[in-house]
């Protein structure tokens, strides 16, 4: 394989890099955090940006890995100590196809509290009936509170299970989805319920009303039907085109 | 009718794609959310976009419904599955002649609380001394939360009452008014009170000191006076011309 | 008197228009809200533009008035209807020679709590040991919420008294100054401290800190030395020159 | 000595001046607040802007002090009053190279509560298992809030004494480092968990999880090696340029 040349359509390098620029131009992602798409020809590889500020990526930028984690593009050059997270739920989640991490701002505070963290908005119903906690030391100890190790990311992806978001203990959040667009939806409006709950919890007066497990599984079917409309303005936002 | 004509003075359209921006550019709408009016010559027509992010609506965009929230103009082209809202609420208010349906950042959460959602601004006075909170679940069950029937437009619509503001629960809330003006005002200050109330709830000291029914009903004659002072800036910053 | 021109010094009509721009900018004043200077050679006239959005003021739309609030310029203009805020607090407070009117956001939630409002950061410390509430309710039962007449004007002077800063219940706030610079200072700077206190009293864990009346007094004759600093900053910013 | 000319590299002031930028560009700064180095040729010097808001710093206006805080460059300009907080920290902590000074937004609350400050976030593990607040009332009773003597200085490193992060009770915190890069890393995360920790308290449901004393040793070292990350990002959005 050429030395940088991944093999998919300049359209789908585009949508990842609209992606980064997206997440990090609304606020989800600071100079952290990363997004990832599993390769549409090979789901033995996936696509993550090198070490760089999501702001900052371009398609040049774009690495190709297989599900070890290892760079199969760009060789010698500085990457995410944090893949694992990508690679050990590409392995697990067959229905996953793209992934992101962020040290999303009002997701970090409820990771370590013991508040439920469930939809209050539609637009969030994705977050089911329940958002697992991935708490590091629970199997690992006192640790630097990275996923930079294979196994750190297989518990990971075991915490997460079935579900399309994790928080992670005095970290930030891991959202899966099943295309680029499904999942810069997913951890926006991770973020914007985080922004509403934390709201609704300070205003009190008795007992939030979340979407139930039924409503979740109903509004996120039609959710997924317009997910076009945000995509088309964020990236116009983001990128001055759409 | 022509296919994409409408039979208004441009200025009517122009203050309609400026009440989009608006409300987009404020941070009241996101990439969802609508504006409506009734058609100004014709009171069973009302006027909205295409399926389109509010911030990218232009007057070649809206399209003319009958009651029944039918498109009569774009033949073809994907409309808003909650246009059932407008319609629903033009049919039994005839003061109405403008909805905004949002949702609004900051009033989200008082629609999954019990606390009371009453005014304690004075450019808020238009909220009166009650804000019904419609729970689309109390009628029909587990849903997909979208006000995308017209019978869950008129149970809406049966909820809002004589009322200018509905809170929906896990959704957003609509704002009705007299004329675009009117509304884009209610729009704005609905979430402007929500905040600052939300402020004073959790300031707390004692009970809120909320407009009494009867300043509600005085405010609001004067702040209807100086509707166009803000509309003038809003329009400037979000549009770059006046 | 020539309709429209007004016998001060350019510059001082370049920093009342500043100072309408700077509180627009930083978010202080919205498009309601208004600034005010005593006229520099007539201490019975003042200087505050016609009825205009702050961040539209230009210098030809200052307008001089007398202690009645009657407009000596500009014949036939709106005026803005709660001059008497202004008239009616440099008639009985000598030492006044700016005055700010605001909405100014963080600070309307504690007009009508009954939490103190206090200088908890050295900037605000003008703020002294108390800050009145003028609840228009209390001398004039039921109204409109406004200012508009001399009498309501009056008894806001009144609760105000020697104070820097008076709360209007379900409104805004008045805070008053030596100077234009010292009185931009005071406006932000009381919003400011209303952020840290609302965040303070939401913090919790034991009461709060605040400036003691010694550490007021003292504090306050420092930071009017260094008022000069952020009038650059704000006017740069708000003007794009300094 | 010329007047104003000071004998390090280039770059090392550009680094200095990219720091006041970033800082007030990511709102950590507003009009007050500085940043230091300690002179990389002579550790009995350190450089810091003369009196003026942070986001106004160019190269020239860079002084050079000793470690009494005399100018010793730009003869005759007003200089910062609280630069004895930089010249008494030097002094006695010789593993100490950067210094910002800041009233922080969200920082300065946790300065007037007793709520514990602790890292809940991995990117502030720098602030340890104890963050210690100055009371400046402590030792010298009522005062002007300002660490505008050498003696007030001396107190405040003595309290800051080997922790990396000092509240400063009404007014703000002082955060040091080992370089430019590393103490704008701090300074900002400083606010950043701020934010969040109040959130965290807000949403309550149960004790707070921050990282314990042991992740904290840990995660601090990692992420000191991705400090370029958010620099890189930082600087291009301040200045313009990487």
């Amino acid at each position: 394989m050429p030395q940088n040349v991944i093999d998919v359509a300049p359209e789908i390098l585009d949508d990842l890099v609209a992606a980064n620029r997206i997440l990090a131009d609304q606020g989800i992602l600071d100079a952290f955090g990363h997004v990832s798409i599993r390769h549409p020809g090979n789901p033995d590889h996936y696509l993550m940006s090198r070490w760089l500020a999501p702001a900052l990526v371009t398609a040049e930028d774009i690495v190709e890995y297989d599900l070890e984690s290892v760079a199969l593009t760009h060789p010698g050059l500085q990457l995410y100590s944090e893949r694992y997270i990508h690679s050990e739920i590409y392995k697990v989640r067959s229905d996953v196809h793209a992934i992101v991490h962020s040290h999303s701002p009002t997701v970090v505070p409820f990771g370590v509290t013991h508040a439920p963290f469930r939809p209050i908005l539609h637009n969030a119903a994705f977050l089911g009936d329940f958002v697992p906690v991935f708490d590091i030391r629970e199997k690992f100890g006192p640790s630097d509170m990275l996923v930079n190790r294979k196994e750190r990311g297989t518990e990971l992806a075991r915490v997460l299970a079935k579900h399309t978001t994790a928080l992670m203990r005095g970290h930030g959040d891991v959202v899966v989805g099943s295309n680029i667009q499904n999942v810069v939806w997913r951890a926006y409006y991770t973020e914007i319920n985080a922004r509403m709950l934390a709201q609704a919890i300070a205003i009190g007066g008795g007992p939030i009303m979340y979407l139930s497990a039924e409503e979740a599984v109903l509004t996120d079917a039609s959710m997924q039907r317009v997910e076009a409309r945000p995509w088309k303005l964020w990236k116009q936002k983001a990128l001055g085109r759409s």
